[in-house]
């Protein structure tokens, strides 16, 4: 049966994918996937038939890859980060039953991790990922999930928190957390994690709406006892350094 | 300056493994991390100076780490996964201001992500990352975390789900998501991801309790529009799939 991978690429440079990833990109016939990715992938993998597609139009593309591989072909339709993390892996699932292909989700390094590795430590308890993008979720929606979060004490990592024609909700979210846990609680933004051009800032969720986030940006907010020490955003699982 | 990693390796497999995470093992002169974080690892790097510590002691371990590339030797401090999640990142950056090391983070695939890949496509939305382990959090806590995360609808990840001491509290957080959103939410158990032995089982939350679940497991419950099709979990972001 003709294969299609969902390949995960991680954050954007060769040395954070994973082997298996590599793998499925080279044994691809056609690699797949937005115009942004492909021209991320383009550099490591030479004489390779990339196909990329517009940003809207994601059911068309899944289509496509699930007809490339129907007709015999090895696709491989990559996204960033892990592709089962607001990837392309449940568009193509819930497509391929109308196939006769074998599909294979091939996991990655999602953006939550390659942030959290640059800001510190702040993942080290539970925590909680939230989109921000409204596209199909409605709004309320959002913001109860971070209301709840932040009541129960999860770090929050926010994914797309911004687009150009939405910029209010990363000062709707810093309000909601900062009403719960005080202003001063720890923010971390990662700009292209892993990418050329990466850069952070190590802020407070008070001082979050003045910060600079794109949508190539991903937010982690502290959970009430995370800090801040050398620079490096810290969420204590609670051990107390002096125990031995 | 002396160097530190902390690795994190992905599931279990070399071919999940990043290539940064490669080359940190073998840039160094000692691998250290749980014994059986190095029996994974063995296979791979052949005539590598590993150093295995048993579990309890991970303040100690993590002392002698930092002490070691204190000295000058370049460590390579393991964990299966995503170093930062429930790994050693935070520990030994809490530590790492006593010492004159430079410590780089290195972040992998962890669990939630290798084991959705198996199930299916379950994190498509919003999700909430909850170890079940109370050795440092007050139980209490934990499962106010479970009722606030289900009640927003978040799909819920499962990490230390149980040890031979505790087995009680994967029920007893089936019993509040069953609730919430009713017996039939699917369910997903995976054991020993990207591993020798993986194994995985698709159920619904009404029956987790009757489930095979160890410490090697991770458990993912779905949210309130998480469905199952031919075998695996989708939790479906909203498209409609007529769209074009
Ligand atoms: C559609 S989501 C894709 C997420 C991806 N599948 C993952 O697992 O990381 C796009 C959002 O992910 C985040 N993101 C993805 N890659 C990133 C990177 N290298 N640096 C910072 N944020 C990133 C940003 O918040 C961006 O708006
Ligand atoms: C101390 S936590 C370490 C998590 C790890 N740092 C990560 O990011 O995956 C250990 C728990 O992670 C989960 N886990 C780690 N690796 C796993 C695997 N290969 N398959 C299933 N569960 C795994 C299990 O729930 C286990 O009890």
């Amino acid at each position: 049966m003709a294969k299609l991978y969902v390949v995960g690429f991680g954050p954007g440079g060769y040395e954070d994918m994973t082997h298996r990833a590599v793998s499925a990109i080279e044994a691809a016939d056609v690699v797949m996937g937005y115009t942004t990715y492909i021209e991320m992938l383009e550099p490591y993998f030479k004489n390779k038939n990339f196909f990329s597609t517009p940003m809207t139009k994601e059911l068309d593309r899944c289509r496509m890859a699930l007809e490339e591989a129907d007709k015999g072909k090895t696709v491989a339709m990559v996204s960033s980060g892990d592709s089962g993390v607001y990837g392309m892996a449940g568009v193509i699932l819930q497509m391929a039953q109308d196939y006769h292909v074998d599909v294979e989700i091939v996991p990655g390094v999602t953006a939550a991790s390659a942030a959290a590795a640059i800001l510190g430590a702040p993942l080290m308890h539970d925590f909680a990922v939230i989109s921000l993008s409204d596209l199909m979720t409605p709004l309320e929606k959002i913001m109860k999930r971070v209301e709840y979060a932040a009541l129960s004490d999860f770090v929050i990592c926010l994914y797309n928190p911004k687009s150009r024609k939405r910029t209010e909700y990363v000062a709707m979210t810093a309000d909601i957390i900062g009403k719960i846990h005080g202003e001063d609680v720890p923010a971390g933004i990662v700009r292209n994690a892993g990418r050329p051009g990466e850069s952070y800032t190590i802020t407070s969720v008070g001082q979050l709406k003045e910060a600079d986030i794109d949508m190539f940006s991903l937010v982690i907010i502290g959970n009430s006892s995370t800090y801040v020490q050398d620079g490096r955003m810290i969420t204590p699982r609670g051990y107390k350094l002096e125990q031995s």
